[in-house]
Protein backbone atom coordinates (compact mmCIF):
# COMPACT_ATOMS: atom_id res chain seq x y z
CA UNK A 1 0.00 0.00 0.00
CA UNK A 2 1.82 2.98 -0.89
CA UNK A 3 -1.57 5.17 -1.01
CA UNK A 4 -4.18 6.88 1.72
CA UNK A 5 -2.56 5.36 5.53
CA UNK A 6 -2.91 8.10 7.68
CA UNK A 7 -3.08 6.13 10.92
CA UNK A 8 0.46 4.65 9.55
CA UNK A 9 3.48 5.88 11.77
CA UNK A 10 7.03 5.36 11.18
CA UNK A 11 9.11 3.69 13.79
CA UNK A 12 12.57 2.98 12.19
CA UNK A 13 12.28 -0.95 12.00
CA UNK A 14 10.73 -2.29 14.43
CA UNK A 15 7.84 -3.96 15.01
CA UNK A 16 4.85 -2.95 14.24
CA UNK A 17 0.63 -4.08 13.71
CA UNK A 18 -1.67 -4.38 10.65
CA UNK A 19 -5.04 -4.65 10.92
CA UNK A 20 -6.24 -6.65 7.88
CA UNK A 21 -9.63 -7.19 6.82
CA UNK A 22 -10.51 -10.63 5.74
CA UNK A 23 -13.20 -10.13 3.50
CA UNK A 24 -16.58 -11.99 3.70
CA UNK A 25 -15.03 -15.66 3.53
CA UNK A 26 -13.36 -16.66 0.07
CA UNK A 27 -10.11 -15.86 0.02
CA UNK A 28 -10.50 -14.55 -3.71
CA UNK A 29 -12.01 -11.84 -1.29
CA UNK A 30 -9.34 -10.71 0.38
CA UNK A 31 -7.08 -7.53 -1.06
CA UNK A 32 -4.02 -7.11 -2.60
CA UNK A 33 -2.53 -5.80 -0.49
CA UNK A 34 -4.29 -7.59 2.67
CA UNK A 35 -2.81 -10.79 0.93
CA UNK A 36 0.79 -9.05 0.74
CA UNK A 37 0.42 -8.41 4.58
CA UNK A 38 -0.61 -11.90 5.25
CA UNK A 39 2.56 -12.92 3.79
CA UNK A 40 4.65 -10.50 5.28
CA UNK A 41 3.87 -11.55 8.69
CA UNK A 42 5.71 -12.65 11.52
CA UNK A 43 3.02 -13.56 13.79
CA UNK A 44 -1.08 -13.68 12.60
CA UNK A 45 -3.61 -13.43 15.22
CA UNK A 46 -7.20 -14.38 13.55
CA UNK A 47 -10.55 -14.47 13.91
CA UNK A 48 -12.66 -17.25 14.05
CA UNK A 49 -14.47 -16.26 10.37
CA UNK A 50 -11.73 -16.41 8.38
CA UNK A 51 -11.08 -18.81 6.38
CA UNK A 52 -8.34 -21.31 6.13
CA UNK A 53 -7.86 -20.43 2.29
CA UNK A 54 -6.48 -17.09 3.78
CA UNK A 55 -4.12 -18.32 6.74
CA UNK A 56 -2.17 -20.37 3.79
CA UNK A 57 -0.93 -16.94 2.16
CA UNK A 58 1.40 -17.23 5.48
CA UNK A 59 5.24 -18.31 5.51
CA UNK A 60 5.56 -21.49 7.12
CA UNK A 61 7.23 -19.86 9.80
CA UNK A 62 4.93 -16.90 10.70
CA UNK A 63 3.01 -17.64 13.94
CA UNK A 64 -0.95 -18.34 13.87
CA UNK A 65 -2.20 -17.13 17.18
CA UNK A 66 -6.02 -17.98 17.45
CA UNK A 67 -8.19 -15.39 19.20
CA UNK A 68 -11.51 -15.46 17.86
CA UNK A 69 -14.62 -15.78 19.58
CA UNK A 70 -17.20 -18.38 18.94
CA UNK A 71 -21.18 -16.62 18.79
CA UNK A 72 -22.98 -16.19 22.14
CA UNK A 73 -19.43 -18.18 23.56
CA UNK A 74 -15.84 -18.07 25.25
CA UNK A 75 -13.96 -15.06 23.45
CA UNK A 76 -10.26 -13.94 24.10
CA UNK A 77 -10.86 -11.27 26.18
CA UNK A 78 -10.18 -7.67 23.81
CA UNK A 79 -7.81 -6.38 26.74
CA UNK A 80 -5.28 -9.98 25.94
CA UNK A 81 -5.83 -9.29 21.88
CA UNK A 82 -4.43 -5.81 22.99
CA UNK A 83 -2.15 -7.37 25.05
CA UNK A 84 -1.05 -9.89 22.38
CA UNK A 85 -0.68 -7.38 19.35
CA UNK A 86 1.58 -5.23 21.73
CA UNK A 87 4.14 -7.54 22.89
CA UNK A 88 4.91 -8.96 19.42
CA UNK A 89 5.33 -5.52 18.02
CA UNK A 90 7.54 -4.32 20.88
CA UNK A 91 9.53 -7.31 20.13
CA UNK A 92 9.96 -6.24 16.71
CA UNK A 93 7.49 -8.72 14.90
CA UNK A 94 5.03 -7.82 12.20
CA UNK A 95 2.03 -8.63 13.35
CA UNK A 96 -1.39 -8.91 11.44
CA UNK A 97 -4.70 -9.00 12.67
CA UNK A 98 -6.83 -10.64 10.51
CA UNK A 99 -10.97 -9.88 10.79
CA UNK A 100 -13.76 -11.39 8.87
CA UNK A 101 -15.18 -8.81 6.88
CA UNK A 102 -13.66 -5.25 7.35
CA UNK A 103 -11.87 -4.03 10.39
CA UNK A 104 -13.88 -1.38 11.28
CA UNK A 105 -17.60 -2.89 10.92
CA UNK A 106 -18.63 -4.14 14.53
CA UNK A 107 -15.00 -5.54 14.47
CA UNK A 108 -13.52 -3.16 17.48
CA UNK A 109 -10.97 -2.25 15.02
CA UNK A 110 -10.28 1.38 16.59
CA UNK A 111 -10.00 0.03 19.82
CA UNK A 112 -7.00 -2.23 18.64
CA UNK A 113 -5.55 0.85 16.85
CA UNK A 114 -6.00 3.19 19.92
CA UNK A 115 -4.00 0.56 22.56
CA UNK A 116 -1.26 0.47 19.59
CA UNK A 117 -0.77 4.00 19.33
CA UNK A 118 -1.17 4.35 23.23
CA UNK A 119 1.41 2.07 23.06
CA UNK A 120 3.37 3.75 20.58
CA UNK A 121 3.39 0.73 18.38
CA UNK A 122 3.46 1.54 14.92
CA UNK A 123 -0.44 0.48 13.22
CA UNK A 124 -1.67 0.58 9.98
CA UNK A 125 -5.18 -0.35 8.93
CA UNK A 126 -6.22 -2.41 5.62
CA UNK A 127 -9.71 -2.26 5.12
CA UNK A 128 -11.75 -5.23 3.53
CA UNK A 129 -14.85 -6.34 1.89
CA UNK A 130 -17.33 -5.99 4.31
CA UNK A 131 -20.14 -9.07 4.76
CA UNK A 132 -22.88 -6.94 4.94
CA UNK A 133 -22.42 -5.70 1.32
CA UNK A 134 -20.89 -8.86 -0.23
CA UNK A 135 -23.06 -11.66 1.24
CA UNK A 136 -26.44 -10.17 0.03
CA UNK A 137 -23.71 -9.21 -3.36
CA UNK A 138 -23.04 -13.16 -3.66
CA UNK A 139 -26.57 -13.89 -4.32
CA UNK A 140 -27.92 -11.27 -6.32
CA UNK A 141 -29.12 -8.80 -3.35
CA UNK A 142 -27.73 -4.87 -4.12
CA UNK A 143 -28.47 -3.54 -0.67
CA UNK A 144 -29.26 -0.06 -3.07
CA UNK A 145 -31.50 -0.54 -6.10
CA UNK A 146 -31.84 2.23 -8.35
CA UNK A 147 -35.63 3.47 -8.05
CA UNK A 148 -36.34 1.41 -5.38
CA UNK A 149 -34.16 2.51 -2.81
CA UNK A 150 -31.14 5.20 -2.10
CA UNK A 151 -29.55 3.80 1.12
CA UNK A 152 -29.25 1.13 3.09
CA UNK A 153 -28.36 0.88 6.88
CA UNK A 154 -26.26 -2.22 8.65
CA UNK A 155 -27.08 -3.01 12.18
CA UNK A 156 -25.85 -5.25 14.93
CA UNK A 157 -28.53 -7.51 16.05
CA UNK A 158 -26.18 -8.41 18.84
CA UNK A 159 -28.49 -6.77 21.32
CA UNK A 160 -32.25 -6.66 21.04
CA UNK A 161 -34.26 -4.20 20.46
CA UNK A 162 -35.94 -3.93 24.10
CA UNK A 163 -32.15 -3.87 25.60
CA UNK A 164 -31.48 -0.40 27.27
CA UNK A 165 -27.49 -0.78 25.82
CA UNK A 166 -29.13 -0.13 22.44
CA UNK A 167 -28.56 2.80 20.21
CA UNK A 168 -30.67 2.02 17.85
CA UNK A 169 -34.32 3.69 16.95
CA UNK A 170 -36.67 1.00 15.38
CA UNK A 171 -39.19 3.17 14.93
CA UNK A 172 -36.87 4.98 12.52
CA UNK A 173 -35.29 2.37 11.11
CA UNK A 174 -38.49 1.15 9.70
CA UNK A 175 -39.68 4.25 8.36
CA UNK A 176 -36.24 5.82 7.44
CA UNK A 177 -36.90 4.32 3.43
CA UNK A 178 -33.03 2.26 3.53
CA UNK A 179 -32.71 -1.18 2.85
CA UNK A 180 -31.74 -2.77 6.25
CA UNK A 181 -28.85 -5.26 6.83
CA UNK A 182 -29.14 -7.06 10.13
CA UNK A 183 -25.51 -8.65 11.33
CA UNK A 184 -25.05 -11.20 13.91
CA UNK A 185 -28.83 -11.13 14.36
CA UNK A 186 -29.96 -14.53 14.31
CA UNK A 187 -31.02 -15.22 18.05
CA UNK A 188 -32.91 -11.95 18.13
CA UNK A 189 -34.55 -12.17 14.70
CA UNK A 190 -37.66 -12.75 15.61
CA UNK A 191 -37.37 -9.25 18.48
CA UNK A 192 -35.91 -7.21 15.36
CA UNK A 193 -38.86 -8.30 13.09
CA UNK A 194 -41.47 -7.37 15.58
CA UNK A 195 -39.85 -3.98 16.10
CA UNK A 196 -40.15 -3.21 12.37
CA UNK A 197 -43.80 -4.72 12.27
CA UNK A 198 -44.97 -2.40 15.30
CA UNK A 199 -43.17 0.36 13.53
CA UNK A 200 -45.54 0.08 10.35
CA UNK A 201 -43.23 -1.75 8.41
CA UNK A 202 -45.38 -3.59 5.85
CA UNK A 203 -45.66 -7.62 6.65
CA UNK A 204 -44.94 -8.19 2.97
CA UNK A 205 -41.94 -6.49 3.06
CA UNK A 206 -39.64 -8.97 1.39
CA UNK A 207 -36.94 -10.57 3.55
CA UNK A 208 -33.70 -12.64 3.10
CA UNK A 209 -31.72 -14.56 5.72
CA UNK A 210 -28.18 -16.06 4.13
CA UNK A 211 -26.32 -17.91 5.77
CA UNK A 212 -22.46 -19.18 5.58
CA UNK A 213 -22.32 -16.76 2.81
CA UNK A 214 -19.17 -16.63 0.49
CA UNK A 215 -18.87 -19.87 1.48
CA UNK A 216 -19.42 -23.08 -0.41
CA UNK A 217 -22.28 -24.49 1.75
CA UNK A 218 -23.63 -20.62 1.15
CA UNK A 219 -27.71 -20.65 1.51
CA UNK A 220 -30.35 -18.11 0.62
CA UNK A 221 -33.77 -18.54 2.36
CA UNK A 222 -36.29 -15.76 1.04
CA UNK A 223 -39.53 -14.58 2.86
CA UNK A 224 -41.42 -11.66 3.89
CA UNK A 225 -41.09 -9.12 7.19
CA UNK A 226 -43.64 -11.44 8.60
CA UNK A 227 -42.26 -15.03 8.10
CA UNK A 228 -38.58 -14.33 8.15
CA UNK A 229 -38.28 -15.20 11.73
CA UNK A 230 -40.31 -18.67 11.32
CA UNK A 231 -38.48 -19.89 7.78
CA UNK A 232 -35.31 -18.92 9.85
CA UNK A 233 -36.26 -20.92 12.50
CA UNK A 234 -38.00 -24.03 10.28
CA UNK A 235 -34.54 -23.89 8.15
CA UNK A 236 -32.41 -24.35 11.46
CA UNK A 237 -30.48 -20.93 10.49
CA UNK A 238 -27.31 -20.74 12.94
CA UNK A 239 -24.51 -18.38 12.63
CA UNK A 240 -22.90 -17.12 10.83
CA UNK A 241 -25.85 -15.21 9.07
CA UNK A 242 -27.15 -12.12 7.52
CA UNK A 243 -30.32 -10.94 7.05
CA UNK A 244 -31.71 -8.19 4.67
CA UNK A 245 -35.05 -6.80 5.09
CA UNK A 246 -36.71 -4.52 2.00
CA UNK A 247 -37.45 -4.27 -1.62
CA UNK A 248 -34.21 -5.26 -2.26
CA UNK A 249 -35.18 -8.39 -0.60
CA UNK A 250 -36.86 -9.66 -2.99
CA UNK A 251 -33.85 -9.62 -6.03
CA UNK A 252 -32.04 -13.22 -4.58
CA UNK A 253 -30.78 -14.94 -7.11
CA UNK A 254 -29.62 -18.30 -5.50
CA UNK A 255 -31.54 -21.38 -5.76
CA UNK B 1 -13.15 -17.67 -7.68
CA UNK B 2 -14.37 -21.25 -6.24
CA UNK B 3 -17.15 -20.64 -3.35
CA UNK B 4 -20.18 -18.72 -3.50
CA UNK B 5 -20.98 -17.10 -7.01
CA UNK B 6 -24.65 -18.28 -7.41
CA UNK B 7 -25.05 -15.73 -10.35
CA UNK B 8 -22.47 -17.48 -12.83
CA UNK B 9 -23.81 -19.42 -15.18
CA UNK B 10 -22.01 -21.82 -17.41
CA UNK B 11 -21.63 -21.29 -21.21
CA UNK B 12 -19.29 -23.35 -22.83
CA UNK B 13 -16.07 -21.51 -23.45
CA UNK B 14 -17.95 -18.25 -25.19
CA UNK B 15 -17.64 -15.08 -23.65
CA UNK B 16 -18.72 -13.44 -20.53
CA UNK B 17 -19.25 -10.66 -18.34
CA UNK B 18 -17.65 -10.38 -15.15
CA UNK B 19 -18.65 -7.66 -13.25
CA UNK B 20 -15.40 -6.46 -10.44
CA UNK B 21 -15.34 -4.22 -7.67
CA UNK B 22 -12.21 -2.01 -7.93
CA UNK B 23 -12.50 -0.85 -4.61
CA UNK B 24 -11.93 2.95 -3.25
CA UNK B 25 -8.76 4.15 -5.80
CA UNK B 26 -5.84 2.59 -4.16
CA UNK B 27 -4.96 -0.19 -5.92
CA UNK B 28 -3.36 -2.46 -2.97
CA UNK B 29 -7.86 -2.26 -2.06
CA UNK B 30 -8.58 -4.51 -5.47
CA UNK B 31 -9.71 -8.03 -4.37
CA UNK B 32 -7.28 -10.56 -5.34
CA UNK B 33 -10.02 -12.19 -7.55
CA UNK B 34 -11.04 -9.05 -9.25
CA UNK B 35 -6.72 -8.35 -9.95
CA UNK B 36 -7.09 -11.99 -11.36
CA UNK B 37 -10.06 -10.79 -13.39
CA UNK B 38 -8.40 -7.52 -15.18
CA UNK B 39 -5.32 -9.58 -15.52
CA UNK B 40 -7.54 -12.37 -17.96
CA UNK B 41 -9.99 -9.61 -19.51
CA UNK B 42 -10.13 -9.31 -23.23
CA UNK B 43 -11.91 -6.01 -23.22
CA UNK B 44 -12.55 -3.81 -19.97
CA UNK B 45 -15.40 -0.94 -19.36
CA UNK B 46 -14.52 1.15 -16.60
CA UNK B 47 -15.85 4.07 -14.79
CA UNK B 48 -14.22 7.08 -14.24
CA UNK B 49 -12.87 6.69 -10.50
CA UNK B 50 -11.19 3.59 -11.10
CA UNK B 51 -7.53 4.35 -10.56
CA UNK B 52 -4.67 3.59 -13.79
CA UNK B 53 -2.79 1.10 -11.11
CA UNK B 54 -5.65 -0.89 -11.78
CA UNK B 55 -6.06 -0.93 -15.23
CA UNK B 56 -2.24 -1.06 -15.80
CA UNK B 57 -2.28 -4.92 -14.38
CA UNK B 58 -4.50 -5.66 -17.57
CA UNK B 59 -2.80 -7.30 -20.52
CA UNK B 60 -1.12 -5.00 -23.01
CA UNK B 61 -3.92 -6.46 -25.80
CA UNK B 62 -7.02 -5.64 -23.61
CA UNK B 63 -8.51 -3.08 -25.14
CA UNK B 64 -9.91 -0.14 -22.52
CA UNK B 65 -13.06 1.29 -22.91
CA UNK B 66 -13.49 4.04 -21.07
CA UNK B 67 -17.63 4.39 -20.24
CA UNK B 68 -17.68 6.62 -16.77
CA UNK B 69 -19.50 9.79 -16.11
CA UNK B 70 -18.58 12.81 -14.67
CA UNK B 71 -20.33 14.18 -11.78
CA UNK B 72 -23.34 16.09 -13.47
CA UNK B 73 -21.58 15.75 -16.64
CA UNK B 74 -22.02 13.69 -19.56
CA UNK B 75 -22.52 9.77 -19.08
CA UNK B 76 -22.50 6.68 -21.52
CA UNK B 77 -26.06 5.85 -21.74
CA UNK B 78 -26.87 2.77 -19.41
CA UNK B 79 -27.97 1.38 -22.48
CA UNK B 80 -25.10 1.50 -24.18
CA UNK B 81 -23.32 0.34 -21.40
CA UNK B 82 -25.05 -2.72 -21.46
CA UNK B 83 -25.44 -3.31 -25.29
CA UNK B 84 -21.29 -2.84 -25.24
CA UNK B 85 -21.17 -5.36 -22.39
CA UNK B 86 -23.29 -7.84 -24.12
CA UNK B 87 -21.88 -6.93 -27.72
CA UNK B 88 -18.23 -7.95 -26.80
CA UNK B 89 -19.36 -11.24 -24.33
CA UNK B 90 -21.26 -12.79 -27.65
CA UNK B 91 -18.35 -12.00 -29.83
CA UNK B 92 -16.47 -14.23 -27.50
CA UNK B 93 -14.54 -12.10 -25.20
CA UNK B 94 -14.12 -12.20 -21.53
CA UNK B 95 -15.43 -8.69 -20.61
CA UNK B 96 -14.53 -7.22 -17.57
CA UNK B 97 -16.77 -4.28 -16.06
CA UNK B 98 -14.65 -2.41 -13.05
CA UNK B 99 -16.91 0.12 -11.31
CA UNK B 100 -15.24 2.28 -8.40
CA UNK B 101 -16.15 0.93 -4.61
CA UNK B 102 -18.56 -2.20 -4.91
CA UNK B 103 -20.73 -2.79 -7.95
CA UNK B 104 -23.61 -3.45 -6.05
CA UNK B 105 -23.86 -0.18 -3.85
CA UNK B 106 -25.66 2.79 -5.94
CA UNK B 107 -23.41 1.44 -9.01
CA UNK B 108 -26.28 0.15 -11.08
CA UNK B 109 -24.14 -3.32 -11.03
CA UNK B 110 -27.83 -5.46 -10.69
CA UNK B 111 -29.35 -3.83 -13.50
CA UNK B 112 -26.22 -4.95 -15.97
CA UNK B 113 -26.67 -8.37 -14.50
CA UNK B 114 -30.42 -8.46 -15.92
CA UNK B 115 -28.88 -7.41 -18.95
CA UNK B 116 -26.36 -9.87 -19.38
CA UNK B 117 -29.45 -12.69 -18.29
CA UNK B 118 -31.72 -11.42 -20.71
CA UNK B 119 -29.26 -11.75 -23.54
CA UNK B 120 -28.26 -15.25 -22.51
CA UNK B 121 -24.73 -13.55 -21.61
CA UNK B 122 -23.05 -15.79 -18.43
CA UNK B 123 -22.42 -13.00 -15.98
CA UNK B 124 -20.52 -12.79 -12.68
CA UNK B 125 -20.16 -10.35 -9.92
CA UNK B 126 -16.84 -9.96 -7.81
CA UNK B 127 -17.57 -7.64 -4.56
CA UNK B 128 -15.47 -4.77 -3.95
CA UNK B 129 -14.31 -2.84 -1.36
CA UNK B 130 -17.17 -0.10 -0.86
CA UNK B 131 -15.85 3.14 -0.63
CA UNK B 132 -18.75 4.15 2.07
CA UNK B 133 -16.84 2.28 4.63
CA UNK B 134 -13.47 2.43 3.36
CA UNK B 135 -12.42 5.85 2.67
CA UNK B 136 -13.80 6.88 6.45
CA UNK B 137 -11.71 4.07 7.82
CA UNK B 138 -8.68 5.35 5.99
CA UNK B 139 -8.85 8.50 8.06
CA UNK B 140 -9.49 6.33 10.80
CA UNK B 141 -13.13 6.89 11.54
CA UNK B 142 -14.95 3.52 12.11
CA UNK B 143 -18.73 4.02 10.89
CA UNK B 144 -19.38 2.01 14.07
CA UNK B 145 -17.47 1.79 17.35
CA UNK B 146 -18.62 -0.17 20.44
CA UNK B 147 -20.78 1.88 23.05
CA UNK B 148 -20.81 4.80 20.69
CA UNK B 149 -23.35 3.36 17.61
CA UNK B 150 -24.47 -0.19 16.80
CA UNK B 151 -25.41 0.81 13.04
CA UNK B 152 -24.85 2.79 9.78
CA UNK B 153 -26.59 3.94 7.20
CA UNK B 154 -25.20 5.00 3.61
CA UNK B 155 -27.16 7.16 1.61
CA UNK B 156 -27.23 8.45 -1.92
CA UNK B 157 -26.87 12.70 -1.73
CA UNK B 158 -27.26 12.78 -5.73
CA UNK B 159 -31.14 13.65 -4.52
CA UNK B 160 -31.93 16.81 -2.54
CA UNK B 161 -34.07 15.72 0.85
CA UNK B 162 -36.73 17.91 -0.70
CA UNK B 163 -37.00 16.07 -4.08
CA UNK B 164 -40.16 14.14 -5.39
CA UNK B 165 -37.94 11.30 -6.06
CA UNK B 166 -36.32 10.86 -3.24
CA UNK B 167 -36.77 7.30 -1.24
CA UNK B 168 -35.16 9.01 1.91
CA UNK B 169 -36.92 9.77 5.39
CA UNK B 170 -34.88 12.14 6.98
CA UNK B 171 -36.79 13.04 9.93
CA UNK B 172 -35.90 8.95 10.85
CA UNK B 173 -32.32 9.04 9.64
CA UNK B 174 -32.13 11.51 11.70
CA UNK B 175 -33.19 9.98 14.62
CA UNK B 176 -32.19 6.25 13.69
CA UNK B 177 -29.53 6.15 15.89
CA UNK B 178 -26.77 5.35 13.33
CA UNK B 179 -23.70 6.87 11.67
CA UNK B 180 -24.75 8.75 8.04
CA UNK B 181 -22.45 8.30 5.10
CA UNK B 182 -23.38 10.60 2.27
CA UNK B 183 -22.23 9.84 -1.04
CA UNK B 184 -22.75 11.75 -3.88
CA UNK B 185 -23.42 15.10 -2.00
CA UNK B 186 -21.06 17.70 -2.70
CA UNK B 187 -23.98 19.58 -3.76
CA UNK B 188 -26.65 19.18 -1.99
CA UNK B 189 -24.81 19.07 1.59
CA UNK B 190 -25.94 22.01 2.68
CA UNK B 191 -29.97 20.59 2.53
CA UNK B 192 -28.74 17.45 3.53
CA UNK B 193 -27.50 18.95 6.74
CA UNK B 194 -30.65 21.51 6.94
CA UNK B 195 -32.95 18.80 6.85
CA UNK B 196 -30.84 16.87 9.39
CA UNK B 197 -30.90 19.44 11.61
CA UNK B 198 -34.88 19.99 11.72
CA UNK B 199 -34.89 16.87 12.43
CA UNK B 200 -33.38 17.38 15.44
CA UNK B 201 -30.36 16.30 14.94
CA UNK B 202 -28.24 18.30 17.69
CA UNK B 203 -25.90 21.18 15.89
CA UNK B 204 -22.62 19.87 17.89
CA UNK B 205 -22.98 16.44 15.84
CA UNK B 206 -19.60 15.82 14.93
CA UNK B 207 -18.91 15.70 10.70
CA UNK B 208 -16.73 14.97 8.61
CA UNK B 209 -16.25 15.32 4.95
CA UNK B 210 -12.99 13.23 3.05
CA UNK B 211 -12.21 14.51 -0.46
CA UNK B 212 -10.19 12.37 -2.41
CA UNK B 213 -10.46 9.13 -0.03
CA UNK B 214 -7.81 6.32 -0.92
CA UNK B 215 -5.17 8.21 -2.94
CA UNK B 216 -2.46 10.38 -2.13
CA UNK B 217 -4.65 13.24 -2.32
CA UNK B 218 -6.79 12.30 0.38
CA UNK B 219 -8.12 15.29 2.72
CA UNK B 220 -10.06 15.32 6.12
CA UNK B 221 -11.93 18.46 6.90
CA UNK B 222 -13.31 17.91 10.63
CA UNK B 223 -16.58 19.84 11.36
CA UNK B 224 -20.16 19.95 13.36
CA UNK B 225 -23.37 18.91 11.56
CA UNK B 226 -24.17 22.99 12.32
CA UNK B 227 -20.48 24.09 10.18
CA UNK B 228 -20.09 21.12 7.78
CA UNK B 229 -21.67 22.80 5.01
CA UNK B 230 -19.72 25.71 5.18
CA UNK B 231 -16.50 24.15 6.24
CA UNK B 232 -17.16 22.29 3.18
CA UNK B 233 -17.43 24.73 0.16
CA UNK B 234 -14.43 27.54 2.19
CA UNK B 235 -12.70 23.99 1.74
CA UNK B 236 -13.52 24.03 -2.18
CA UNK B 237 -14.53 20.38 -1.86
CA UNK B 238 -15.07 18.86 -5.48
CA UNK B 239 -16.19 15.23 -6.14
CA UNK B 240 -15.32 12.48 -5.25
CA UNK B 241 -16.27 13.23 -1.38
CA UNK B 242 -17.65 11.52 1.49
CA UNK B 243 -19.21 12.99 4.38
CA UNK B 244 -19.89 11.19 7.71
CA UNK B 245 -22.26 12.59 10.46
CA UNK B 246 -22.32 11.19 14.12
CA UNK B 247 -20.14 10.79 17.08
CA UNK B 248 -17.48 8.70 15.34
CA UNK B 249 -16.94 11.26 12.60
CA UNK B 250 -14.88 12.75 15.70
CA UNK B 251 -12.59 10.10 15.70
CA UNK B 252 -10.68 11.03 12.13
CA UNK B 253 -6.86 10.52 12.52
CA UNK B 254 -5.47 12.56 9.51
CA UNK B 255 -3.73 15.81 9.58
Amino acid sequence: MTDGHPTEMSNGGAGRVILVGAGPGDPGLMTVAGRAAVEGADVILTDRLVSDGVLQWARADTRIVPVGKEPYGAATPQEEINRLLIEHALAGSTVVRLKGGDPYLFGRGREEVDACMAAGVAVEVIPGVPSATSVPELVGIPVTHRGTTQGFTVISGHLPPSHPGSTLDYDSLAKSGTTIVVLMGVRTLPQIAEALLAAGMAPETPAAVIVDGATPRQRLISATLASVAKASADADVRPPAIAVIGEVAALGLAP
